[in-house]
């Protein structure tokens, strides 16, 4: 695939003491075998992939790990099979291949993968290697990023996991030439996310690219990219736990994880029902006040624009809605807590709002009719 | 159950930076609110324990638990429960009780208990607190301490698994008084590990003791058991994830995993093939010429006054228990690890080692007649 190294190559730091690992953005480098031996101080290697992405990189990434005891295991694709029991296929190879405790996990594939393969690497003999290679931009942008990892819960999204970092993430951006348009746009909720919550530069200049980011021009790709992972770094070294501040990276989740658990996992991709999440997010945030309507129609506008839904499924209601919020994690005694807007890139983690308000959005989101 | 303080209440800390905690040692003091208040900065509380232990002990401790919003589940007793689905059902519960990531379990029972909801508490909503609270003698002196967690995979002993540490440790050595004889003795080989491991003034201590162990007195009981914290602290605060000098405590358990690995687990308690794997090591060791015969004979009078098996089951056979053995943990780099003796409380942890040694071992241990 690739010759040499690549001029828009760049690594970013994610700074978490004896944590701490590069994160590497280039184009056409997951077959580059330099930054896997940096990294895996072990001889056996185990790639975790799905279907879908075993048949474009398994082949390239098992080559650049020419020297190492290699094995692979390829899972199904898809939200609905992030459960305990297509978790555990992974230690059946682990053990079936007699890995031992210090062999190294890389996560091939997008948020579901890294998402498994992280928590797998977690808890396979208490904690193993672990590298990340995101392959949708969603991955890239996010879930590759910060150490959460985890599987679902038929009850709960992400219910069952752990905090887990890896020795480095591999972003190679030629791997979204490969992406569907529907998963491109998934991770571009994310992006926009991080303009909303701290970044209004950022959502500007999200403004002004979005044409060339959904044609996807590489270089605008790379810099979005780049400056995703650069703000998420930042909330991460900030707050690794989510005691704090890091939660503001859920902008949208708790709407979203209902639409996802209500629909059943893998309806809806992830980033849409993030960005269905942020349009009510933002809707709530103008009912308190705290936005105006010309905020509220920005931000409807760019996730219009990345081709996302600006609304959920009519077929959830609101207390079913509100069933569903209220298990997930966000929920603090009771209370359900949201991240909400005060404006385009200033946001705040919150319980104390009016519940009615909360239940306007609910209704009017939840109508037959969407407006 | 209690009234008042006890005279004879003890306070061991487990020093691990932000992550210490004490270890309290005393008689009737599970129903002691105040030990739960303490340490428990939640609402919402989660008992898990067992069909066996529920009668006994649930209610007192629900009782101490009052002014929390408490729920329990109940799980099967045994080896052969420590399983991911079974595991799963704690985190039904939690769902179904829509409890919070501020909320707290308690794991009341033995080892299979305390593995079980501490690992569920280390992923739960990616971490919530947790409490010990163990009822047998093995849970006491072993693995509620030091946060070892996990369950077993078909293939393999405690394979997936966390460390993760408890909010405290609460030890009943009342709760010893509805053991039975064979989880006694079961404990004991964890007890007498110690000895060997560095403590050898322990050993002789253990020897002039061991009849009033096993007659159950109550105040050598809980000699036995500070001491073996003690010494169980020590080597956990100084090596808490197991880079080094904790795998002593392993001493036995290379061997004593084949065994409830190729037996079915439950079908051997784990501290009875613990016992049997002490044997084996030290017969090892004594066929290397680290140790005398007279060490050899001063092993297994004791494990046998205790009322523990010596040798492993007839049926497993060499091949199979190199098999089982190589999968263990503490292979590394296709060589087998074990915690052999250079004497009585000195033990060393080396891949050093003729592996005919090992082989006449097994031949000798897997022998249809034993000696």
């Amino acid at each position: 695939m690739s010759t040499g190294p690549k001029l828009e190559e760049r690594t970013l730091q994610v700074d978490l003491g004896d944590r701490s690992y590069p994160i590497y953005i280039g184009s056409g480098i997951l077959d580059r075998p330099e930054y896997y031996r940096r990294h895996i101080p072990a001889r056996q290697v185990m790639v975790v992939t799905n279907e879908t992405v075993a048949p474009l990189y398994l082949d390239p990434v098992l080559q650049a790990l020419q020297g190492f005891q290699t094995a692979s295991v390829v899972l199904p694709d898809g939200e609905q099979h992030k459960t305990l029991s297509v978790w555990n296929r992974i230690f059946d190879e682990l053990l079936n291949r007699r890995f031992n405790r210090q062999c190294c996990l890389v996560a091939l594939g997008g948020g579901v993968v890294g998402d498994m393969a992280g928590f797998a690497a977690a808890c396979y003999q208490r904690g193993v290697h672990l590298i990340q290679v995101p392959t949708t931009l969603l991955a890239q942008v996010d879930s590759s990023v910060g150490g959460k990892t985890g599987v679902n819960h038929a009850d709960g999204k992400n219910m069952i996991g752990a905090f887990y970092q890896p020795r480095c993430v591999i972003i190679d951006i030629r791997t979204l030439d490969t992406l569907d348009d529907r998963q491109l746009a998934a991770g571009m909720a994310e992006v926009i996310k991080y303009g909303l919550i701290n970044d209004p530069v950022f959502f500007e200049w999200l403004e002004s690219s979005m044409e060339r980011l959904v044609g996807r021009d590489r270089a605008t790709l790379s810099e979005a990219i780049e400056w995703s992972c650069r703000d998420k770094v930042a909330l991460v070294a900030a707050d690794e736990r989510e005691a704090g501040s890091r939660a503001l990276l859920n902008l949208g989740h708790t709407f979203g994880h209902a639409i996802e658990t209500g629909l059943g996992y893998g309806e809806w991709l992830h980033g849409e029902a993030v960005a269905a999440g942020m349009c009510m997010a933002a809707d709530l945030s103008r009912r308190l006040g705290w936005i105006g309507e010309a905020d509220l129609t920005r931000v409807r506008a760019l996730i219009e624009r990345a081709g996302l839904p600006l609304d959920p499924p009519a077929t959830l209601g609101r207390e079913r809605f509100l069933e569903l919020m209220s298990v997930d994690k966000k929920v603090l005694e009771d209370q359900i807590r949201l991240v909400l807007l005060k404006g385009i890139g200033n946001s705040l983690v919150t319980q104390d709002f009016d519940q009615a308000a909360l239940i306007n959005t609910l209704d009017e989101y939840g109508r037959e009719q969407n407006r």
